[in-house]
Protein backbone atom coordinates (compact mmCIF):
# COMPACT_ATOMS: atom_id res chain seq x y z
CA UNK A 1 0.00 0.00 0.00
CA UNK A 2 2.69 2.46 1.05
CA UNK A 3 4.55 1.23 -2.26
CA UNK A 4 1.46 2.25 -4.19
CA UNK A 5 1.23 6.26 -1.74
CA UNK A 6 4.70 6.84 -3.00
CA UNK A 7 4.08 6.16 -6.67
CA UNK A 8 1.13 8.51 -6.62
CA UNK A 9 2.68 10.89 -4.96
CA UNK A 10 5.58 10.48 -7.06
CA UNK A 11 3.37 11.16 -10.13
CA UNK A 12 1.39 13.90 -8.98
CA UNK A 13 4.40 15.66 -8.60
CA UNK A 14 6.31 14.78 -11.20
CA UNK A 15 3.71 16.42 -13.56
CA UNK A 16 3.66 19.37 -11.83
CA UNK A 17 7.05 19.62 -11.68
CA UNK A 18 6.81 18.92 -15.68
CA UNK A 19 4.47 21.79 -16.91
CA UNK A 20 5.77 23.74 -20.33
CA UNK A 21 9.01 25.57 -19.70
CA UNK A 22 9.76 28.62 -22.18
CA UNK A 23 12.83 28.37 -23.79
CA UNK A 24 14.66 25.29 -22.41
CA UNK A 25 17.40 24.33 -23.73
CA UNK A 26 17.50 20.33 -23.89
CA UNK A 27 16.34 18.47 -27.08
CA UNK A 28 12.61 18.50 -26.39
CA UNK A 29 12.12 22.08 -25.85
CA UNK A 30 10.72 23.03 -29.13
CA UNK A 31 8.39 19.77 -29.69
CA UNK A 32 4.70 20.39 -29.87
CA UNK A 33 3.03 19.39 -27.17
CA UNK A 34 0.53 21.13 -25.91
CA UNK A 35 1.40 19.87 -22.07
CA UNK A 36 3.94 17.84 -20.95
CA UNK A 37 2.81 15.54 -18.24
CA UNK A 38 4.25 11.96 -17.05
CA UNK A 39 2.65 8.58 -17.91
CA UNK A 40 3.81 5.52 -15.50
CA UNK A 41 5.15 3.04 -17.14
CA UNK A 42 3.79 -0.97 -16.64
CA UNK A 43 6.58 -3.32 -18.51
CA UNK A 44 4.28 -6.42 -20.65
CA UNK A 45 6.23 -9.89 -20.14
CA UNK A 46 5.34 -12.02 -22.75
CA UNK A 47 1.47 -13.62 -22.30
CA UNK A 48 -1.14 -14.64 -23.95
CA UNK A 49 -5.05 -14.17 -24.18
CA UNK A 50 -6.84 -17.29 -24.86
CA UNK A 51 -10.69 -17.53 -26.62
CA UNK A 52 -12.73 -20.45 -25.02
CA UNK A 53 -12.19 -23.53 -27.12
CA UNK A 54 -8.55 -23.12 -26.64
CA UNK A 55 -9.02 -22.58 -22.69
CA UNK A 56 -10.97 -26.28 -23.12
CA UNK A 57 -8.07 -27.70 -24.74
CA UNK A 58 -5.28 -26.48 -22.99
CA UNK A 59 -6.44 -26.62 -19.15
CA UNK A 60 -9.72 -28.80 -19.67
CA UNK A 61 -13.45 -28.43 -21.22
CA UNK A 62 -15.01 -25.94 -18.72
CA UNK A 63 -11.99 -24.58 -16.67
CA UNK A 64 -11.99 -21.30 -15.94
CA UNK A 65 -8.83 -19.00 -15.10
CA UNK A 66 -7.68 -18.62 -11.99
CA UNK A 67 -7.50 -15.56 -10.47
CA UNK A 68 -3.50 -14.35 -9.62
CA UNK A 69 -3.34 -10.52 -9.82
CA UNK A 70 -5.73 -7.54 -11.02
CA UNK A 71 -4.76 -5.31 -14.10
CA UNK A 72 -6.25 -2.12 -15.46
CA UNK A 73 -9.17 -2.24 -17.85
CA UNK A 74 -11.05 -5.24 -16.38
CA UNK A 75 -8.29 -7.93 -16.95
CA UNK A 76 -6.13 -9.86 -14.88
CA UNK A 77 -2.94 -12.23 -14.62
CA UNK A 78 -4.41 -15.69 -14.85
CA UNK A 79 -2.93 -18.25 -12.13
CA UNK A 80 -2.73 -20.50 -15.63
CA UNK A 81 0.74 -20.21 -17.92
CA UNK A 82 1.21 -22.17 -20.63
CA UNK A 83 4.49 -23.28 -22.63
CA UNK A 84 5.53 -21.66 -26.41
CA UNK A 85 6.98 -23.76 -28.84
CA UNK A 86 8.07 -22.54 -32.12
CA UNK A 87 8.71 -23.54 -35.69
CA UNK A 88 12.09 -25.49 -34.77
CA UNK A 89 13.29 -26.11 -31.11
CA UNK A 90 12.84 -23.41 -29.63
CA UNK A 91 10.36 -23.21 -26.58
CA UNK A 92 9.67 -20.66 -23.69
CA UNK A 93 8.73 -22.69 -19.97
CA UNK A 94 6.23 -20.13 -19.41
CA UNK A 95 4.06 -17.56 -20.30
CA UNK A 96 1.53 -15.90 -18.26
CA UNK A 97 -2.40 -16.29 -19.54
CA UNK A 98 -4.06 -12.95 -19.42
CA UNK A 99 -7.85 -12.98 -18.29
CA UNK A 100 -10.66 -12.65 -18.54
CA UNK A 101 -11.14 -15.00 -22.12
CA UNK A 102 -11.46 -13.47 -25.67
CA UNK A 103 -12.63 -14.05 -28.78
CA UNK A 104 -9.26 -14.99 -30.35
CA UNK A 105 -6.39 -16.32 -28.87
CA UNK A 106 -3.48 -14.34 -29.28
CA UNK A 107 0.50 -14.72 -27.96
CA UNK A 108 2.67 -11.17 -27.29
CA UNK A 109 6.11 -11.95 -26.88
CA UNK A 110 9.31 -9.69 -27.41
CA UNK A 111 11.48 -9.72 -30.30
CA UNK A 112 13.93 -11.75 -28.05
CA UNK A 113 11.04 -14.29 -27.52
CA UNK A 114 10.68 -14.46 -30.88
CA UNK A 115 14.54 -15.23 -31.92
CA UNK A 116 14.60 -17.54 -28.93
CA UNK A 117 11.76 -19.03 -30.43
CA UNK A 118 12.92 -19.09 -34.52
CA UNK A 119 9.61 -17.63 -35.27
CA UNK A 120 9.28 -13.99 -37.63
CA UNK A 121 6.39 -12.54 -35.18
CA UNK A 122 5.68 -9.03 -36.16
CA UNK A 123 5.21 -5.87 -34.51
CA UNK A 124 1.58 -4.98 -34.28
CA UNK A 125 -1.70 -3.51 -32.80
CA UNK A 126 -3.11 -5.70 -29.98
CA UNK A 127 -5.57 -7.53 -31.92
CA UNK A 128 -4.13 -7.32 -35.34
CA UNK A 129 -3.41 -10.48 -35.65
CA UNK A 130 -3.73 -11.52 -39.42
CA UNK A 131 -0.58 -13.32 -41.06
CA UNK A 132 1.19 -13.24 -37.88
CA UNK A 133 3.35 -15.66 -36.92
CA UNK A 134 2.84 -19.61 -35.87
CA UNK A 135 3.24 -20.82 -32.38
CA UNK A 136 2.63 -23.54 -30.52
CA UNK A 137 1.02 -23.34 -27.13
CA UNK A 138 0.92 -26.45 -24.70
CA UNK A 139 -0.93 -26.74 -21.34
CA UNK A 140 -1.42 -29.28 -18.99
CA UNK A 141 -4.48 -30.95 -21.28
CA UNK A 142 -3.19 -30.29 -24.85
CA UNK A 143 -1.64 -28.35 -27.13
CA UNK A 144 -2.92 -26.30 -29.86
CA UNK A 145 -0.90 -25.24 -32.64
CA UNK A 146 -1.76 -21.08 -33.69
CA UNK A 147 -1.51 -20.87 -37.81
CA UNK A 148 -1.26 -17.16 -36.56
CA UNK A 149 -1.84 -15.14 -33.51
CA UNK A 150 1.85 -14.48 -32.16
CA UNK A 151 2.74 -10.90 -32.40
CA UNK A 152 5.52 -8.33 -30.76
CA UNK A 153 3.04 -5.75 -29.47
CA UNK A 154 3.61 -2.31 -30.11
CA UNK A 155 3.90 0.26 -27.35
CA UNK A 156 0.67 2.36 -26.31
CA UNK A 157 -0.66 4.40 -23.53
CA UNK A 158 -3.81 3.76 -21.86
CA UNK A 159 -5.53 6.45 -20.67
CA UNK A 160 -9.14 7.71 -19.59
CA UNK A 161 -11.32 10.25 -21.12
CA UNK A 162 -10.21 12.97 -18.90
CA UNK A 163 -6.75 12.19 -19.24
CA UNK A 164 -7.01 12.09 -22.96
CA UNK A 165 -8.75 15.49 -23.03
CA UNK A 166 -5.84 16.99 -20.61
CA UNK A 167 -3.46 15.36 -23.13
CA UNK A 168 -5.54 16.28 -25.92
CA UNK A 169 -5.21 13.74 -27.58
CA UNK A 170 -8.07 10.93 -28.75
CA UNK A 171 -8.14 7.22 -29.20
CA UNK A 172 -5.60 5.81 -31.61
CA UNK A 173 -3.74 8.67 -31.80
CA UNK A 174 -0.04 8.50 -31.92
CA UNK A 175 2.63 10.42 -30.01
CA UNK A 176 5.38 10.73 -28.58
CA UNK A 177 6.98 10.62 -25.22
CA UNK A 178 10.35 11.06 -22.99
CA UNK A 179 12.20 9.33 -20.70
CA UNK A 180 15.34 10.35 -18.65
CA UNK A 181 18.29 8.63 -17.51
CA UNK A 182 21.81 6.88 -19.04
CA UNK A 183 19.62 5.24 -21.64
CA UNK A 184 16.57 8.27 -22.09
CA UNK A 185 16.06 9.07 -25.17
CA UNK A 186 12.29 9.65 -26.85
CA UNK A 187 10.19 6.66 -27.92
CA UNK A 188 7.89 7.73 -31.18
CA UNK A 189 5.16 6.46 -32.67
CA UNK A 190 3.62 5.20 -29.42
CA UNK A 191 -0.27 4.61 -30.01
CA UNK A 192 -3.34 5.95 -27.65
CA UNK A 193 -5.64 4.25 -26.36
CA UNK A 194 -8.53 5.66 -24.59
CA UNK A 195 -11.58 3.83 -22.60
CA UNK A 196 -13.40 4.63 -19.53
CA UNK A 197 -12.38 1.58 -17.43
CA UNK A 198 -8.26 2.93 -18.11
CA UNK A 199 -5.73 4.41 -16.33
CA UNK A 200 -3.35 6.33 -17.43
CA UNK A 201 -0.12 3.89 -17.77
CA UNK A 202 2.22 3.66 -20.65
CA UNK A 203 3.07 -0.63 -22.19
CA UNK A 204 6.15 -1.39 -23.10
CA UNK A 205 7.68 -4.60 -23.79
CA UNK A 206 10.87 -6.26 -21.88
CA UNK A 207 13.00 -5.18 -24.52
CA UNK A 208 11.81 -1.86 -24.49
CA UNK A 209 12.03 -1.61 -20.73
CA UNK A 210 15.54 -2.80 -21.06
CA UNK A 211 17.06 -0.86 -23.72
CA UNK A 212 15.36 2.48 -21.62
CA UNK A 213 16.74 1.09 -18.91
CA UNK A 214 13.14 1.44 -17.03
CA UNK A 215 12.67 1.06 -13.75
CA UNK A 216 9.79 1.27 -11.08
CA UNK A 217 11.17 4.90 -10.71
CA UNK A 218 11.10 5.68 -14.54
CA UNK A 219 8.24 7.61 -15.83
CA UNK A 220 7.51 8.89 -19.74
CA UNK A 221 7.05 12.65 -20.26
CA UNK A 222 4.65 13.16 -23.07
CA UNK A 223 5.93 15.57 -25.65
CA UNK A 224 3.51 15.99 -28.20
CA UNK A 225 1.33 14.22 -30.96
CA UNK A 226 2.90 13.05 -34.60
CA UNK A 227 1.73 15.23 -37.41
CA UNK A 228 0.53 12.07 -38.96
CA UNK A 229 -0.59 8.13 -38.33
CA UNK A 230 2.50 6.04 -38.27
CA UNK A 231 1.24 2.68 -38.95
CA UNK A 232 2.81 -0.69 -39.28
CA UNK A 233 5.18 -1.38 -42.56
CA UNK A 234 7.88 -3.44 -43.16
CA UNK A 235 6.14 -6.46 -41.47
CA UNK B 1 30.58 -7.94 -51.56
CA UNK B 2 28.01 -6.37 -53.22
CA UNK B 3 25.88 -6.11 -49.77
CA UNK B 4 28.56 -3.93 -48.79
CA UNK B 5 29.11 -2.01 -52.17
CA UNK B 6 25.04 -1.53 -51.08
CA UNK B 7 25.54 -0.48 -47.91
CA UNK B 8 28.32 1.69 -48.34
CA UNK B 9 26.22 3.97 -51.39
CA UNK B 10 22.88 3.68 -48.97
CA UNK B 11 25.21 5.34 -46.41
CA UNK B 12 26.18 8.11 -48.82
CA UNK B 13 23.00 8.46 -50.24
CA UNK B 14 21.58 9.11 -46.22
CA UNK B 15 24.36 11.31 -45.35
CA UNK B 16 23.65 13.59 -48.54
CA UNK B 17 19.89 13.47 -47.92
CA UNK B 18 20.20 14.27 -44.07
CA UNK B 19 22.18 18.16 -44.96
CA UNK B 20 20.11 20.19 -42.33
CA UNK B 21 17.12 21.69 -43.53
CA UNK B 22 16.00 24.61 -42.07
CA UNK B 23 12.78 24.86 -40.24
CA UNK B 24 11.79 21.33 -40.61
CA UNK B 25 8.31 20.26 -38.59
CA UNK B 26 8.96 16.70 -37.04
CA UNK B 27 10.07 16.58 -33.70
CA UNK B 28 13.96 16.99 -34.66
CA UNK B 29 14.10 19.89 -36.57
CA UNK B 30 15.03 22.24 -33.53
CA UNK B 31 17.69 20.01 -32.34
CA UNK B 32 20.99 21.92 -32.20
CA UNK B 33 22.99 19.47 -34.48
CA UNK B 34 25.50 21.02 -36.69
CA UNK B 35 25.07 18.81 -39.19
CA UNK B 36 22.56 15.61 -39.57
CA UNK B 37 24.54 12.49 -40.63
CA UNK B 38 23.51 9.06 -40.61
CA UNK B 39 25.73 6.32 -39.25
CA UNK B 40 25.66 2.73 -39.57
CA UNK B 41 24.37 0.41 -36.74
CA UNK B 42 26.52 -2.36 -35.39
CA UNK B 43 24.42 -4.82 -33.05
CA UNK B 44 26.71 -6.48 -30.33
CA UNK B 45 25.08 -9.82 -28.85
CA UNK B 46 26.87 -10.85 -25.46
CA UNK B 47 30.66 -11.75 -25.46
CA UNK B 48 33.63 -11.28 -23.76
CA UNK B 49 37.16 -10.14 -23.84
CA UNK B 50 39.88 -12.65 -22.21
CA UNK B 51 43.21 -11.71 -20.42
CA UNK B 52 45.77 -13.98 -20.65
CA UNK B 53 45.89 -15.94 -17.28
CA UNK B 54 42.12 -16.47 -17.61
CA UNK B 55 42.67 -17.75 -21.71
CA UNK B 56 45.18 -20.30 -20.04
CA UNK B 57 42.36 -21.58 -17.36
CA UNK B 58 39.67 -21.80 -20.24
CA UNK B 59 40.75 -22.75 -23.23
CA UNK B 60 44.62 -24.53 -22.15
CA UNK B 61 47.99 -22.81 -21.03
CA UNK B 62 48.96 -21.05 -24.11
CA UNK B 63 46.58 -21.46 -26.40
CA UNK B 64 45.52 -18.96 -28.73
CA UNK B 65 42.22 -17.66 -30.03
CA UNK B 66 41.42 -18.52 -33.39
CA UNK B 67 39.88 -16.28 -35.58
CA UNK B 68 36.33 -16.29 -36.70
CA UNK B 69 35.28 -12.61 -37.85
CA UNK B 70 37.21 -9.39 -38.44
CA UNK B 71 35.62 -6.36 -36.50
CA UNK B 72 36.74 -3.03 -36.40
CA UNK B 73 39.53 -1.11 -34.67
CA UNK B 74 41.97 -4.60 -35.01
CA UNK B 75 39.46 -6.62 -32.85
CA UNK B 76 37.90 -10.06 -34.29
CA UNK B 77 35.51 -12.41 -33.68
CA UNK B 78 37.10 -15.80 -32.11
CA UNK B 79 36.33 -19.22 -33.01
CA UNK B 80 35.81 -19.60 -29.22
CA UNK B 81 32.83 -19.17 -26.63
CA UNK B 82 32.46 -19.78 -23.14
CA UNK B 83 29.32 -20.37 -21.33
CA UNK B 84 28.35 -17.69 -18.92
CA UNK B 85 26.83 -19.33 -15.04
CA UNK B 86 25.24 -16.49 -13.14
CA UNK B 87 25.03 -16.43 -9.22
CA UNK B 88 22.34 -18.76 -8.59
CA UNK B 89 21.09 -21.08 -11.66
CA UNK B 90 20.94 -19.14 -14.73
CA UNK B 91 23.22 -19.98 -17.81
CA UNK B 92 23.76 -19.12 -21.05
CA UNK B 93 25.50 -21.52 -23.02
CA UNK B 94 27.18 -20.00 -25.69
CA UNK B 95 29.16 -16.21 -25.49
CA UNK B 96 31.76 -15.11 -28.14
CA UNK B 97 34.88 -14.60 -27.34
CA UNK B 98 36.53 -11.06 -28.90
CA UNK B 99 40.03 -11.27 -29.86
CA UNK B 100 42.85 -9.90 -28.98
CA UNK B 101 43.85 -10.41 -25.49
CA UNK B 102 43.20 -8.06 -23.44
CA UNK B 103 44.58 -6.77 -19.57
CA UNK B 104 41.47 -7.48 -18.13
CA UNK B 105 38.45 -10.15 -18.70
CA UNK B 106 35.22 -8.10 -19.33
CA UNK B 107 31.81 -9.90 -20.02
CA UNK B 108 29.34 -7.95 -22.23
CA UNK B 109 25.32 -9.21 -21.76
CA UNK B 110 22.55 -7.42 -22.58
CA UNK B 111 20.02 -6.48 -19.68
CA UNK B 112 17.31 -9.56 -20.70
CA UNK B 113 21.01 -11.60 -20.38
CA UNK B 114 21.01 -10.24 -16.97
CA UNK B 115 17.93 -11.38 -15.69
CA UNK B 116 18.04 -14.51 -17.25
CA UNK B 117 21.95 -15.20 -15.36
CA UNK B 118 20.32 -13.90 -12.18
CA UNK B 119 23.42 -11.29 -11.75
CA UNK B 120 22.45 -7.16 -11.39
CA UNK B 121 25.12 -6.10 -14.23
CA UNK B 122 25.31 -2.68 -14.47
CA UNK B 123 25.09 0.39 -17.44
CA UNK B 124 29.03 0.69 -18.06
CA UNK B 125 31.11 2.37 -20.18
CA UNK B 126 33.27 -0.37 -21.73
CA UNK B 127 36.55 -1.13 -19.50
CA UNK B 128 34.77 0.42 -16.26
CA UNK B 129 34.20 -2.61 -14.41
CA UNK B 130 35.07 -1.47 -11.03
CA UNK B 131 31.98 -3.23 -8.86
CA UNK B 132 30.46 -4.75 -11.78
CA UNK B 133 28.54 -8.10 -11.59
CA UNK B 134 30.75 -11.42 -10.53
CA UNK B 135 30.12 -14.00 -13.17
CA UNK B 136 31.27 -17.78 -13.64
CA UNK B 137 32.94 -18.33 -17.58
CA UNK B 138 33.12 -21.67 -18.35
CA UNK B 139 35.27 -23.21 -20.64
CA UNK B 140 36.95 -26.28 -22.46
CA UNK B 141 39.96 -26.55 -20.05
CA UNK B 142 38.75 -24.85 -16.97
CA UNK B 143 36.55 -22.41 -15.23
CA UNK B 144 36.86 -18.74 -13.88
CA UNK B 145 34.92 -17.01 -11.10
CA UNK B 146 35.18 -13.53 -12.37
CA UNK B 147 34.64 -10.96 -8.78
CA UNK B 148 33.82 -8.00 -11.13
CA UNK B 149 33.83 -7.67 -14.56
CA UNK B 150 29.88 -7.98 -16.19
CA UNK B 151 28.68 -5.33 -17.38
CA UNK B 152 25.94 -4.00 -19.72
CA UNK B 153 27.92 -1.90 -22.63
CA UNK B 154 26.57 1.92 -22.46
CA UNK B 155 25.96 2.06 -26.17
CA UNK B 156 28.67 4.10 -28.20
CA UNK B 157 29.47 5.34 -31.85
CA UNK B 158 33.24 5.08 -33.30
CA UNK B 159 34.42 7.13 -35.61
CA UNK B 160 37.63 8.20 -37.01
CA UNK B 161 38.90 11.77 -36.45
CA UNK B 162 38.34 12.86 -39.83
CA UNK B 163 34.34 11.70 -39.21
CA UNK B 164 34.66 13.50 -35.85
CA UNK B 165 35.90 16.58 -37.62
CA UNK B 166 33.27 16.14 -40.06
CA UNK B 167 30.24 16.16 -36.81
CA UNK B 168 31.93 18.53 -34.76
CA UNK B 169 32.98 16.13 -32.15
CA UNK B 170 35.68 14.97 -29.91
CA UNK B 171 36.23 11.71 -28.10
CA UNK B 172 34.01 11.26 -25.13
CA UNK B 173 31.42 13.54 -26.08
CA UNK B 174 27.94 12.33 -25.50
CA UNK B 175 26.03 12.65 -27.87
CA UNK B 176 21.85 11.88 -29.26
CA UNK B 177 20.83 10.33 -32.48
CA UNK B 178 17.52 9.53 -34.15
CA UNK B 179 16.14 6.41 -35.69
CA UNK B 180 13.52 6.16 -37.61
CA UNK B 181 10.40 3.25 -38.72
CA UNK B 182 7.76 2.32 -36.19
CA UNK B 183 9.91 1.63 -33.23
CA UNK B 184 12.28 4.75 -34.15
CA UNK B 185 12.82 7.35 -31.46
CA UNK B 186 15.87 9.25 -29.88
CA UNK B 187 18.48 7.25 -28.32
CA UNK B 188 20.13 10.05 -25.90
CA UNK B 189 24.01 9.74 -24.23
CA UNK B 190 25.38 8.18 -27.22
CA UNK B 191 29.09 8.12 -25.95
CA UNK B 192 31.74 8.81 -29.18
CA UNK B 193 34.92 7.20 -28.99
CA UNK B 194 37.13 8.59 -31.69
CA UNK B 195 40.33 6.83 -33.17
CA UNK B 196 42.09 6.33 -36.33
CA UNK B 197 41.59 2.57 -36.49
CA UNK B 198 37.71 2.80 -36.17
CA UNK B 199 35.40 3.07 -38.66
CA UNK B 200 31.57 4.71 -38.11
CA UNK B 201 29.70 2.69 -36.70
CA UNK B 202 26.95 2.79 -33.61
CA UNK B 203 27.22 -0.43 -31.42
CA UNK B 204 24.03 -1.01 -29.34
CA UNK B 205 23.41 -4.39 -27.86
CA UNK B 206 20.55 -6.87 -28.66
CA UNK B 207 17.67 -5.26 -26.41
CA UNK B 208 18.14 -1.77 -27.71
CA UNK B 209 18.26 -3.11 -31.26
CA UNK B 210 15.02 -4.94 -30.59
CA UNK B 211 13.46 -2.23 -28.99
CA UNK B 212 13.99 -0.08 -31.98
CA UNK B 213 13.42 -2.45 -34.46
CA UNK B 214 16.64 -2.19 -36.11
CA UNK B 215 17.72 -4.09 -39.12
CA UNK B 216 20.54 -3.96 -41.61
CA UNK B 217 19.01 -1.43 -43.39
CA UNK B 218 18.38 0.93 -40.03
CA UNK B 219 20.50 4.03 -39.97
CA UNK B 220 20.79 6.48 -36.99
CA UNK B 221 20.93 10.02 -37.84
CA UNK B 222 23.18 12.07 -35.20
CA UNK B 223 21.10 15.13 -33.90
CA UNK B 224 23.43 16.82 -31.53
CA UNK B 225 25.77 16.98 -28.81
CA UNK B 226 24.64 16.93 -25.40
CA UNK B 227 24.89 20.45 -23.51
CA UNK B 228 27.17 18.32 -20.59
CA UNK B 229 28.13 15.01 -20.05
CA UNK B 230 25.99 12.52 -18.88
CA UNK B 231 27.32 10.15 -16.48
CA UNK B 232 27.12 6.72 -14.81
CA UNK B 233 24.62 6.81 -12.06
CA UNK B 234 22.37 4.71 -10.06
CA UNK B 235 24.42 1.73 -11.27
Amino acid sequence: MNEQLIRDITIKIMREMATPKEGGADIIAASPAPCMSAIPIGVSARHIHLCRKHMDILFGTGRELTFHKELMGGQFAAGETVMLVGKHSGTILKARVLGPLRDATQAEVSATDARALGIAAPLRDSGDIAGSAGITLIGPSGAVYLEEGCIVARRHIHMSPADANAFGVKDKDIVNVQTDGLRGGVLSNVLVRVDKSFTLEMHIDTDEANAFDITPKTYAIYIGRNHERVDNYGD
